[in-house]
């Protein structure tokens, strides 16, 4: 049986390195997976409407600007994954990752979340709408793993 | 030219009067709105799934259970709509509003969010994805007047 | 906030009174719902294509032509659902209730499953795509009025 | 003319060599086909849960996640099919395979159910949804190449 | 159970009473239907572009006018309905009410086929993507009978 | 035949009475017809941000303001329209005009356009993509009357 | 300006060489397509069911096979095509052809119809929903070239 | 990180060298993206139909059937594209732009304005439903290069 690439969009916490680990277990495990991603680099991703389309001093705006240029790559990637990773961390408010998860629950595409223990009632409707929930990266891996080959981690 | 009716989902917070505040003034107003929302008794939203389908004993369980059947009534409600207005409060998370959000941007379906500036570049992604940013239930009212009706607040 | 009627489609077993037990309880709690489902004369339904079209003495084609004067009825009737119920007895193999329930899945359709616990395993994949698995027609009640009013029955 | 490449997603039973019949006489005779399936290692797929996102003792949810795993792999190859073909043997219920022709169907995504003529009344409504209903995996076969090459199998 | 109303299309041979048939006995029947249909009249369907848009000598386009203010009907009525009815006559070449066909199957709307076995080999693609051929606009009828009461014509 | 309601959305111009003659002869023929327009009071239009959701000095931000606020009236109608007529005047660029095309011509919602001659060339893709062009609102009338009655003006 | 592959989906009669003829022409110009189309091998085409399936002697349910097994073909290479062409000859009734054309335009598939003036009358609706109506195969070649390279033919 | 291929639509304003500017900024930065574009030899496009289907007289025809054929190449390669960059130049009314942008935004591809201020109130409705509104090509550039590799420009 032929091997189909599977695109996999990373989103969420931009903070730690659960992609990186993610991305590399993958490519250890050699999956046929193309990652995709929302820009990482917090300040570039902040500056992505007034570094590209001219300055704006109003706070609001600036933001309305960058988002605006920011969701041009985030909807197209998502829009053609084949499958959503949606990382909520410990920090900061992550709407963004919510509006995400609820943005592929509505274009049918599946999504797992991956989150701790602590934040499960508070994320009760996006994991209800998600097809798994992980803990931790490796697990989000070990999905993976099997969804495209069928085998599951050794004992 | 007749007049059609325009159905209101209002999603999010469920700890201050909003819905009450926009559903008087839009009654008072005599204008032809049909709201809808999630149940907001919060006991009740999360004894959902325990109160209808029998007990369960493991917290994710259970929450499980309560979302899917709280989707049940959200997500037709919101397939449902014209318009949903997002309100997000200074309490909690609220993963889920943002969720109600996104679903709405992939639908295609106009939304409204409503909330204080202090969590502007919190909700830069949700915010430009919105037709509208409302600071107050007012101002959402004002808003439903003028599509509705063409008519702006005097002066 | 007006009460919009819901539209539920009762698919599947047609040899036990779930049905009427289900409009029975709704009707007496007053929860505007409007049923609809299958032709649940068995003896009528198998006739449905010689019974109007004439004569086949093929019964595969005798199937085929019944089953698609079915098809007009029932896919029209699951497009127009808010939710379906469906629901598992213990006799023949219920197929059709199983692609109901895989058709209301690929249109986002919320369904809820009704059966008894001894086809989990087996029916473990039409339940996941579920929002909800009932053990008794009670439970569906419970379900509606819940997703409808945001009642939850006593203790 | 040039050559598509199509995609066959062959759903349904795994405990006969079905799959493998039709795709050795596929490769003998040299059709553009990539096939795609469910996992079909029994014991892995109903491990897929747990085997991946850490254990539960609770029956239903073990399933619960466990179809979730796999349904990400399941839907998406649907999703992604050309052509379907529905296999039903002569063991277990395989609601399994009338959900993935229901989804099939309601996608719009032409389907073939293979199955002996006893189990034609219990599968007549899933049997009309389908573009074909084949007996053996060698009329599979000659389907498929004669809706790829438009050759028919010799006298 | 609460009676819905059916929208039917009545497509195709407007030289033969066969839709008053089906209206007259319908009616009697007391089935909540709402028939609708093109524009019968045949001259006032000739001149539906230059009746309404101004004159034009050209054939070609005399019939280009025509056919796009005709198609705002069909097209419209056609999207609205649950079941389509496409007959064809023994007269003329009927290409549109195959259009009719091909556009409500690829809509996944239901469609019955009306016409003599003579076509039944011409007619073969357009009545396998039909849910049921019939032979009277009689047999039309009791198909509509039974689909919306679920009652076979008596012995 | 049993009467629809056609919900007809009047896009474009607001500088002359088109709309009014367009309802008043619609309405003086008694055709079952609800209409809906963009918010024609050009001042409330262009004030339709600030004037709901507070203040915004810069020129560019008050327009993406009031532009937000009027689309949430106007592609909500155009998506509920069954017909679309657009309305090419001789003053101003018309820009929302062509959009309103488009937008409809992607739902595959029929429109009708309505200019002058003199816009032909320039207009020839909108006109394209539309089913009828008309010069007169008398002509839209007709077309209206035809495609709804059946019936072409007198001689 | 990179240059993509066209799709494009022959359909139509089969007993006249204009497949051959706009094949060669676009190879002979080096236009880069794929062309697809339905099996023109009349007698495989007409034994598609039994030559696949089994005998069958009926010959509605003959052609009710055959035509299922040939849909699985065509249905999938019209929704993968960018253009569909539509050949109308002057023998058979060709309702197939027109079925595609109607599919095609329900999809939003842009079409191109080819026949002689003779039929314009009889077939205004199908080419009032095309973008094109050529007389010969090479103003289809040239309809290719211009749509895919830009070049009109030599004076 | 794998790097996709962006599909670039670049519509309206054919009178000047903005497209060149694009794609050589483009290639020189080596981004992978494959643009595509209207036929922008203004004679060509108006003689698209003329050109290659047989004479016309008549100017409405005439520019009818050139936008048929225009419209083949135009839609299928905006329904193709992830990213569409909508032009307005200083001369002509350039409905086809603002067609084309809200044929985009029906589609939910996310597009870029590229016009002076002077058109801002004109193009409002236009520039809301785009995610960047861009005074340059080169600003268009910056977006590019940061929406596919996250890359501003330096200071």
């Amino acid at each position: 049986m032929s091997e189909r690439t599977w695109r996999i969009y990373l989103s969420g916490e931009i903070h730690s390195d659960w992609r990186e680990r993610i991305e590399t277990a993958v490519g250890e495990a050699g999956l046929p997976v193309e990652f995709s991603a929302p820009v990482t680099d917090h300040g570039a991703s902040d500056d992505a409407g007034v570094g590209t389309l001219g300055d704006e001093s109003e706070p609001f705006w600036r933001d309305h600007m960058g988002a605006g240029v920011n969701a041009i790559r985030t909807q197209t990637l998502i829009r053609d994954a084949d499958v959503v990773v949606v990382r909520f961390g410990d920090k900061y408010r992550q709407w963004n990752a919510a509006f995400d998860a609820g943005y592929a629950a509505a274009l049918g595409t599946p999504y797992v979340t991956l989150h701790d223990a602590e934040f499960d009632h508070a994320l009760k409707e996006v994991d209800r709408a998600a097809q798994a929930t992980a803990r931790t990266a490796e697990q989000v891996v070990d999905v993976l793993r099997y969804v495209i080959r069928g085998e599951l981690p050794g004992p």
